[in-house]
């Protein structure tokens, strides 16, 4: 399968998203194509040697092969002929946060019949927004941490003894997030988390829970499930470590889990996952209180693709890639239209 | 305000779509441009004098000129030189069904920043998936019918007593649908709903319940609710009523309703659509169940936009495009990278 990898993308995590293609890079062996999307939303053709993350800071890449999306995949322009861009046979969404993980880019692949891996509209509307993903984990039967929803002109009444956690609705990547102890912090966190929207989503902070980290995708030949991670205790990763997180390529050690705990994470993940999620390759990241297991939430776009938690990556990949699921094509036969006229001897739209 | 009126669509409501789109025409005293999108996905700009349902049943647009979507508008092509299309100054997204109820083109429009009106992605999916719909409404504490979801590989256990409604869990306009009132007719019924999706919904048939339909949407100048319209007394619309439905253009009488309740359906009408549905003028379709009002579903591209139910429709249309949601921009400026750079005195991606 020749791979494309797409990055970048106008969202706060922008740079996550060079870092992450920059990652998967290195360890793919296969030569991908990289096709960057800049903020202001051009398509380029990036060569492999110029992968670096200053070829995009310095704007270098303005100097490249401009491409846009066309049916089956994506063109060179040119002002007298245009042609495809060879090697793009499965597109790799790596465009983290905003367009990559909100279902814009899932439909324009859809739209233009772009095979891809990555999440449909669907499952990334319900992942982005962090509201609508516990009302999806509800409705599966799966528990989620209690939370308060709040708008920008609402009065700020949190619901909650502190300390809480409030967090954007529909932003990743920790942007925006803010732990509060103090009631005199808790302004402050509120304005931070509506610079980034309108509502916010406030829960109770639960000091020292355990996390574990799951992440697979089921092919045709059967899930393929990673190594579950317990990550580094920290209160929650900012945006720093997040960042040197979606650069990460080295195997990490599997957690040490109680008994039970195990193929009680995976079932979930498969439950979690089970079918809007086909296509993509996603986390979840779940607590465990009380040998209870909660979805705290859904990534599913990880950084780098969270290479790192497979053995064979690049196999894990080819067999999502000919396991993507097949969309229904519809081709209207206009039976309406042409029974309308057969009985009526008129055209629909002419005179009244 | 210079409206666009996209129709057409690779749905099972094309024809619909069409319809619809010829009624829109007849109503608006503004000349709107008609853009077309065949089931091929390729986009036409139609002659006003050439929209009659026989230019498409016929393939007659073939001839027309195919247009593309380009940043902030639509291009015409040409080997030597591409111009805009003139008079694209907000789209009114008429596209019924998948497509454009499913979020692909709000997605679409979105990324080429070409303003909209019609229902956002994230309002798109959770209207189009009936179980996210009761979800959602269950989230904001509104009542919906209840149900059982039932996927193509599962035991038909159908969890209700008969009748029961039938119906495929992603399509719009009854089609697929049925209602199943004898045992040996829920074989026949669930086969032809999972011939449009792999899951359906089961909910109890009440009969003779009453169900009434309210329209609107939100402007910067307030609601605009439409007239509250009791449906004519049918088991359900089938396909071809619906289909007639969609071309309505005589202003509707007032629902008679008991004394509250009034108040009581535009209240549930501005829960489900705040701020959820901004930017589209949409319908929902309520139950009212000894007294309680029960949210049936959502329909937010409702056949001609249910210009049949407002006085002044076009003055609703202009209010509304002037109050489309404003996106945020994001526009990254490689802060990180950059101090990556300076700190680190090398690139990320430069060696190992």
């Amino acid at each position: 399968m020749k791979f494309a990898i797409l990055f970048g993308g106008a969202s706060y995590e922008h740079e996550i998203s060079i870092v992450s293609a920059i990652a998967l890079k290195r360890i793919m062996k296969s030569a991908p194509v990289f096709i960057f999307l800049d903020p202001e939303g051009d398509f380029y053709h990036i060569k492999a040697e110029d992968m670096k993350s200053d070829h995009f800071s310095t704007k270098a890449y303005k100097k490249d092969e401009k491409i846009t999306p066309v049916r089956g995949g994506f063109e060179k322009g040119g002002l007298f002929k245009s042609r495809k861009v060879d090697g793009v046979e499965t597109v790799i969404n790596l465009v983290h946060g905003a367009q990559g993980e909100d279902g814009t880019l899932a439909a324009l692949m859809e739209f233009y019949e772009i095979p891809c891996i990555g999440p449909s509209k669907e499952a990334s509307v319900i992942s982005f927004n962090k509201w609508l993903t516990k009302l999806y984990a509800r409705g599966l039967g799966i528990d989620t941490v209690e939370y308060r929803l709040l708008g920008i002109d609402e009065e700020r009444e949190i619901g909650f003894d502190l300390p809480v956690i409030v967090k954007p609705l529909r932003l990743g990547s920790s942007i925006g997030v803010s732990v509060v102890r103090e009631q005199k912090d808790l302004d402050f966190a509120l304005d931070v988390a509506f610079e980034f929207d309108d509502k916010v989503l406030i829960e109770p902070f639960v000091e020292g829970i355990e996390e574990y980290n799951v992440a697979g995708c089921k092919t045709s030949s059967g899930w393929k499930i990673g190594t579950i991670e317990a990550p580094a205790k920290k209160e929650f990763l900012d945006f720093d470590q997040k960042y040197l997180d979606f650069s990460r390529m080295e195997t990490v050690a599997a957690a040490q889990l109680p008994p039970g705990l195990e193929s009680g994470l995976i079932e979930s993940f498969k439950k979690v996952y089970s079918d809007l999620f086909e296509g993509a390759l996603i986390r979840c990241d779940f607590f465990v209180k009380d040998g209870k297991i909660v979805l705290n939430e859904i990534n599913p776009i990880p950084g780098s693709l969270a290479n790192y938690l497979f053995d064979d990556f690049e196999t894990v990949l080819n067999k999502l890639a000919a396991s993507l699921p097949k969309k229904r094509i519809i081709r209207p036969d206009y039976a309406y239209i042409n029974r309308v006229h057969s009985a009526k001897g008129h055209k629909i739209g002419s005179g009244r």
